[in-house]
């Protein structure tokens, strides 16, 4: 992949889409998708049974709801959900996220409703 | 540890200390570690056989020199240098970086001259 060989600048990226919940990968690393996304209102309730799933907020806000609290995150903040357990991330206003998820990690947890990979 | 339980906040953490090239791991993800880092000056030149070495800028400007190309990176940006390809970190004036490397790797890619893991 290209992106491999240069600089890969997050708003670059971000500003070449405008979709919600559906997941770039701007790059690879150790098996796993470095990926940018568009967040905006409720998404489902989900777990990954095999991999944590790190969050790292670039602008706006999102709370990622767990069974028993949730977690507030703005711009410069990151939270890993443990592999296993139950999270829904939710953006009351637009929020634009970096995930990091091994290569395939469907997005919702269930390979039937996730986004297709898509690298730019 | 207990930074798995909350909201990271990078720029919190990395007020924390002053020290140039001695990251401190904020959190772990599948066998990683997520640290921040402040860097000024020039690093070693250096690589890991067994890992790619992810950068991402927060702050600053950093010039990552590998033996064919410089990549130059500023906040928002970052570059995955592959696994056994040899580079040496430069930052004119101070910058702070997020790093995510497998817990254990030596930072200078040999054991007896790497930085110690701090946890915070």
């Amino acid at each position: 992949m290209n992106t491999q060989s240069k600089a890969i600048n997050l708003a670059d990226k971000l500003a070449t889409f405008d979709d919600h919940w559906q997941p770039r990968t701007v790059a690879t690393f150790n098996g796993h998708d470095i990926m940018v996304v568009k967040v905006k209102g409720e998404f489902v309730w989900h777990h990954h049974d095999d991999t944590d799933d790190l969050f790292l907020v670039l602008s706006g806000r999102i709370r990622i709801e767990l069974r028993d609290r949730n977690i507030e995150l703005g711009p410069g903040e990151l939270f890993v959900v443990p592999r296993g357990v139950e999270h829904r991330p939710v953006a009351v206003e637009e929020a634009h996220v970096m995930l990091i998820e091994p290569t395939g990690t469907p997005n919702t947890g269930d390979a039937d409703t996730a986004a297709r990979r898509q690298v730019i």
